[in-house]
């Protein structure tokens, strides 16, 4: 049964164990692995050099596309096995390393990790570890359920390392564009006209005698724990598709709109579950995790191409799509994260680019990934790559966080990962804030209008009032900025102590 | 003597005074006017419009590429005919406007302001002033020292003014390349392929019919005023070619390195200068402004051609090149600002971006645009469009202002519009900061060590000391973030009392 899928017999000797795979991984070195956003990671030879590193300590460097699912990460971290980690991860265990210092975290932009080891600006990559359904005639790798930077890792680094998962449908075989751009300064446009184009080949083109290993697998992607819907992410959703509507209306889009990217998540799965009740046709998704959302929105009849680079499904989805991937298989691509999230085709296409904000401020700039200023949840990811490039750029939170103890909408966000020149359009459940052409008294006056939940509103215009009259083009009393999260800190709430919970 | 550069004939009765021109233009309108660095903006219709609403009150929106020459700016603004101002601006009488809340200032990427108003976000543009070397046989318009956004500026507008400069030489004609991307979301790819790509024509194709009025003028445009470089200025251009080099020497980049962008200014100027002294040929640019640091390249014979948006000189540059237009034209081309700062191009060629920081923080966030937190210096022009995408981002500043008073490195900048992500290289006096793969520990303790002034490091040392300790992934205390800028307003210094400057 695994030789059917390798069908290079040269490399049916490679054929090993876990463990013994392990062993190409040694102290100091880089590691590639596949996985992004819990789908399509390596399984097994991960959990084997954390094993191993419990009794015979090594230090590795490891990138991955993005998040891992499993306990990769966790396992990793308590085996003390990471010195260096990027660009991307959603483990709390490794979190917590991360925030104590002790495990150098680079959070990057995900389309530019590899353009760093291209240009030997980073790496080398010293054993790259990669899932695949299969592996060609030729030696070509057939990914599974993401691309990510497997591909780069795979054609850049000394050795490979094979996890050939069976419980990963060869029918995955054809879903895939492995296209890699040119070598700089010499590249040619990426030829990706739109959502579908194929420009590249369904397989990983490596030099077989690199693979070195062959481990065969069978455990599933880790599901997605996507929360369902609730009151607030139906209202921001509607919010949403209603301002997409009037855009129609006003004959600025079509009834297709442009294409859309969706960043990973609960609320932006409930917002783009939302367009499902909104009057458009032949949408079109070109963004990096395909999750639940996607598949609702291609049974609802609206959606009629998916272009990602990986498909991260709760645990019903999981089993529905991989049971009924020929039915979806025409409609859909993954593609390397450098190109789904490519600045070039990001602009080219026109997206539009949902992201969720961890907080923005009256002024507009978001707040992605570090809680109070300080400490790193997950990463930038690619909402830097599309919101920067999207045709419209919009992020979206609710109003509140623990119980109405953490206004989303604060007077200066704590961290900026996107600032206010990349975002056009803020939604909290209380309504939208259209930014286009605002400078930012404006921008304030809308925001505080239109997203700060009531029980803050009242605060927010008060120290908009109160830097206004201090002057400036951006107000603000620098002694007070961050005074919600000072209170936030020492008294467990953003809120006077005298201020009762709208 | 005009008539000979208005070779479509029935232009001529088009002819008129700047007063009647400036008719066109009426209370709340949209105007769209030609300029990008002082170069090749419209001298007398505004002038004339500045004069009107001194008597007949009038309130535009004005868009420009960037700044303005002359006193546009600042006779619009005090005849309070300024409602919305963008995307840049470098009028210290119009700075204060923005500042006092009294002009509406919007701070754009210098590549979006097109985009926004081709898909009808911004807009529409009822009039463009444009300034032109030549009107050709078809009606086309020549431009002269700048395309900013004067193509889509004219090409979108209801009614266009052009003012034929008689002192911009007809050699001008054939330096431009007016490619204009094709509408999405069926946009080809740009076809510039390296710096000297020329997909387009040499003039801006409008309907002549449009053309409302030609008004014949002949003021030379302002000339820079750029500083000479001083020691500091000597330094950093120093650490920046020996920081090349060992890139050169490391097999990363050729003796040519990758096509290069310098941001407007002296501090960039001086260090672009500097790279005549590196062991560098057959250099080129890609960059927005050319300012004399490009002639002196191509007179030392490092620099083999030059892409741009404009071309800004000092006022003995500015005759010389002007003179000998022809000797230097075919290593020339000037493009619209959306081309010479499109993030596709910008990613496809590899741009080495080097741009001025009015301040950066520990961890390498940037501050280009206000001062304190809070007041608008210029705008963040084209260094978002470059930094995010270049193959590398390098900031360079002297690291004091005002007599020591100021350090340019704080622990947390007041005002973000480069964050962490887009930052691989920062640069002072002191030396040079190679952020590349570094977590944000890291990248503070190197900044602290390689950037800060002697004077301020061991008080930067103490906070990253104090808030690490604190934890986090970017260690900060929340509220001593902004203790110097609170400090500089107090006591008039950054530096804590006690404290002598080094």
């Amino acid at each position: 049964m695994p030789r059917d899928r390798i069908r290079l017999k040269s490399l049916w000797d490679r054929i090993t164990d876990a463990e013994e795979a392990a062993l190409h991984v040694r102290d100091g070195m880089t590691v590639g692995m596949s996985g992004f956003t819990r789908a399509g990671d390596a399984k097994a030879v991960p959990a084997a050099i954390a094993a191993r590193a419990l009794h015979d300590p090594l230090k590795i460097t490891l990138m991955t596309g993005a998040s891992l699912g499993g306990n990769v990460d966790r396992e990793l971290t308590e085996a003390k096995a990471l010195a260096r980690r990027l660009p991307f991860q959603a483990d709390p265990t490794l979190r917590s390393a991360i925030n104590r210092g002790e495990v150098m975290f680079i959070d990057q932009h995900l389309s530019e990790t590899v353009e760093l080891l291209r240009s030997r600006q980073m790496g080398p990559v010293d054993v790259a570890i990669v899932e695949a359904a299969a592996i060609t005639e030729e030696g070509g790798i057939i990914p599974t359920t993401s691309v990510g930077n497997t591909a780069t890792f795979a054609i850049l680094a000394e050795k490979v390392i094979v996890e050939l998962n069976l419980s990963q449908p060869a029918a995955l075989e054809g879903l895939h564009d492995i296209y890699i751009p040119t070598r700089r300064p010499h590249r040619d446009p990426i030829p990706v006209l739109q959502p579908e184009s194929r420009p590249g080949v369904p397989y990983i083109p490596v030099d077989p005698a690199k693979i070195a290993a062959i481990v065969v697998t069978d455990r599933t992607d880790s599901a997605a724990s996507i929360l369902p819907g609730d009151a607030d992410t139906t209202a921001i959703a509607g919010h949403l598709t209603e301002f997409l509507q009037s855009e129609v209306r006003k004959g600025r889009l079509g009834p297709s709109l442009s294409p859309l990217q969706a960043g990973i998540g609960s609320i932006a799965n409930a917002v783009m579950q939302g367009l499902a009740d909104g009057p458009f046709s032949g949408l079109t998704m070109y963004s990096e995790v395909l999750q639940d959302s996607t598949f609702d929105l291609f049974d609802a009849g609206c959606l009629r191409f998916a272009s990602g680079s990986s498909i991260t499904l709760g645990p019903e989805r999981q089993r529905d799509v991989l049971n009924r991937l020929e039915h979806y298989k025409p409609k859909l691509v993954l593609r390397p994260q450098e190109v789904s999230n490519h600045p070039e085709v990001v602009r080219r296409l026109g997206v539009i680019a949902v992201n969720t904000a961890l907080e923005f401020d009256i002024y507009g700039n978001v707040n992605s990934t570090h809680v109070g200023g300080t400490h790193m949840m997950n990463g930038v990811g690619g909402s830097g790559d599309f919101a920067r490039n999207a045709y419209m750029s919009i992020f979206v939170t609710k109003s509140l966080a623990k119980g109405g103890t953490i206004s989303s909408v604060v007077p200066m966000v704590s961290h900026v990962d996107h600032c206010e020149h990349d975002v056009d359009i803020l939604v909290t459940e209380v309504g939208l804030a259209d930014l286009r052409g605002l400078a930012p008294r404006e921008r304030a006056a809308t925001i505080i209008r239109n997203c700060v939940h009531p029980t803050y509103r009242e605060l927010a215009s008060d120290y908009f009032k109160a830097a206004s009259a201090r002057g400036g083009h951006t107000p603000h009393l620098l002694e007070e900025a961050f005074s919600w999260h000072l209170r936030l800190r020492e008294t467990g709430s953003m809120l006077p102590r005298q201020t009762v919970l709208a």
